[in-house]
């Protein structure tokens, strides 16, 4: 399992924003933009010497996936697909150009779009390109983001969904667009409300004092953490994923992580869904968007807990719940079928063990100490060992 | 339909609550203490005289609601049901009991609770009178709710989902629950994210300049107005409900346009279930919950769009989608069935248009005519005659 991931061959610009991915600086607008003209020349070119333009796109697939335990994702293993054109691809092909045109714009106008709109705009201005449905649209702009190896957002389209909310020890800057004036957001002086994170996070710059990351499940835990301060005791910062976290919510907590050299403590209910869905996103990323999963997965995250162990530890038995048949089967799915899982034997382990106990336990459960107990006891308890949280 | 609702009988401290939610102010925490105080004490003397003491709860039904065209929104008439301690009702009596006390802790203490985190105390702490399912804790949860007509959020409970975000023109001002400081939260400083509105939004206060508050469906549309400041020219505050507003964000919504004698302008897709959900439910609250709409209504409100006829007048014809089933059926029981759009014939006529014309429009079509038409044109065009928008 630990094969370093063959290197795709790229372009000088290309290597230059997947090194800027690595030092966790994203590719500022401008440099895709170039990225943009590049590949609009060269087929240009190729099409002034009679000569079929062409666009290569990595298959976004899980038989082109490796988990690369080095970087902590999962990546794609270089395979390709090619778009020549052709009688058959004249129209995707023309909207993949479309596609690129209006990224250009969004980059020059300093504007942002989002999948639907991008559709709407379509509709009324490419003419013979415009999509039946926003499927076909989605599917050109998925093309476009592979083939430049940059994520969505650096094209300047944005996700339809919210990003998540965050309290705590912690300035967000960011500027005024028209001014260009920096804007410092202090996330401790928010009393019991929150900042919300926008949907594109790219430029944001951050400072803290803060020792960790802590980045809960559900809005009800962070509304009771950020109601107490939490993160004035923990000195640390809150992040309230709201269920399966959202590309912008990934990304922030990634952008976060890495600049300030932040440790990240994921706290989920204690069941399939939460370790597999809600964590293993967060961490790894998912096996479809393997080409982005480098800028939006978080590898530095650990889970802190529920764990199954954590229902013995802290007296929960009587506040499970027995696991449904889904349960049961995304439990076997997780060890048998997913690289992440399978490749940690702590997390095979837990599995297990949830199968054995056959129960899961949800992160209010602890309620039943009294409502503070999560914050007073057992938090602080599991935060003397974060290296006993699961990989 | 405009006949005034029957005054239901109450005690005095109760009066002095209703009194404050019609001149807009919360009732404050400690005389909701006093209200548990009253009904327990009753009790209890009751009981000393060896008489079975009981409770009476407002019926939740449509069968006991009128939409209160003075008020502007779904009232109860008056009918109550006795719930007397006996041998069949004494487990619900005791953990009715159980939750009054358990609210006057959390007022006692400043602290609140979730629905789920209640059914959790009840399981560690409630010893006989604990819940075998939480459905059963949410509705003795109701019941007191009711019995007091004060909302969940005055007993210390608070609801799970997150509230909604805000930016613009408005500044929040909370206190920090530790040293009582007030915070004040300037919401035209948030750049590109928002302020995410707490669970709990009764102690709130604001203070603004803005000339009306613009809430929108989705958001993606919010992003959209906030990364443009379209705030700053129009003057107003922005506020993105993410599909129908939760209990938090239409409380926030009421409280502040009251205290600050704001007009509301609400933004939708232009659809049966954008005008008939997330519009009907924000303005007039909804038929079983009438015991809180007192609170949670925002009569204010006024629709801006998009309407069918926006459809014709910003040539929007070619990016709407047919109407399905469930959009007709909607549309049709709106018609027939909701008190609130058959009181007014300007909804009727709207969804009368909406069912000839077949089609359904998008509050992201409007990029059909570029990405901005909708702040630079169809917003402006709209806000000059307020007057038009439908009730």
């Amino acid at each position: 399992m630990k094969k370093t991931v063959k290197k795709i061959k790229s372009p000088s610009v290309k290597k230059d924003l997947n090194k800027n991915a690595k030092s966790f600086k994203p590719a500022d607008r401008r440099s895709v933009g170039e990225l943009i003209k590049d590949q609009a020349s060269s087929m240009f070119a190729k099409i002034r010497k009679q000569q079929m333009p062409s666009m290569h796109f990595p298959i976004r697939s899980l038989s082109n996936v490796v988990y690369d335990s080095k970087n902590g994702h999962f990546q794609l293993l270089g395979k390709k697909s090619e778009r020549t054109l052709s009688y058959n691809t004249v129209k995707t092909f023309a909207q993949s150009i479309r596609m690129m045109a209006e990224s250009k714009k969004l980059i020059i106008t300093d504007d942002m779009a989002s999948k639907r709109e991008i559709y709407y705009v379509a509709k009324g201005d490419w003419a013979e390109c415009k999509f039946n449905e926003q499927s076909e649209s989605d599917a050109v702009m998925d093309d476009v983001e592979a083939m430049f190896e940059v994520n969505r957002e650096q094209l300047g389209f944005i996700p339809e969904e919210k990003g998540g909310e965050v309290a705590g020890q912690l300035i967000v800057i960011d500027r005024d667009r028209i001014s260009g004036k920096e804007i410092r957001i202090d996330c401790t002086k928010f009393g019991s409300g929150a900042y919300s994170i926008p949907s594109r996070v790219e430029e944001l710059k951050f400072e803290t004092k803060a020792d960790f990351i802590l980045v809960v499940e559900t809005s009800a835990l962070f509304q009771r953490l950020i109601y107490h301060s939490y993160w004035k005791k923990a000195r640390c910062i809150l992040v309230a994923m709201g269920g399966v976290p959202t590309r912008a919510c990934r990304r922030f907590i990634r952008l976060l992580a890495d600049s300030r050299k932040l440790p990240v403590y994921v706290f989920t209910d204690g069941d399939p869904y939460g370790y597999g869905n809600i964590y293993r996103t967060l961490k790894v990323g998912s096996g479809n968007a393997a080409h982005i999963n480098q800028y939006f997965c978080v590898p530095q995250a650990k889970f802190l807990g529920v764990t199954p162990q954590d229902i013995i530890d802290f007296d929960l038995k009587d506040v499970t719940y027995p696991l449904n048949d889904t349960d049961i089967k995304r439990a076997k799915d997780a060890l048998k079928n997913d690289p992440f899982f399978k490749f940690f034997k702590e997390w095979r382990k837990a599995f297990e063990q949830m199968i054995k106990m056959q129960v899961r336990v949800e992160q209010q459960a602890f309620a039943k100490h009294g409502l503070n107990f999560v914050l007073e006891k057992y938090l602080p308890k599991k935060l003397k060992n974060p290296e006993k949280f699961l990989p």
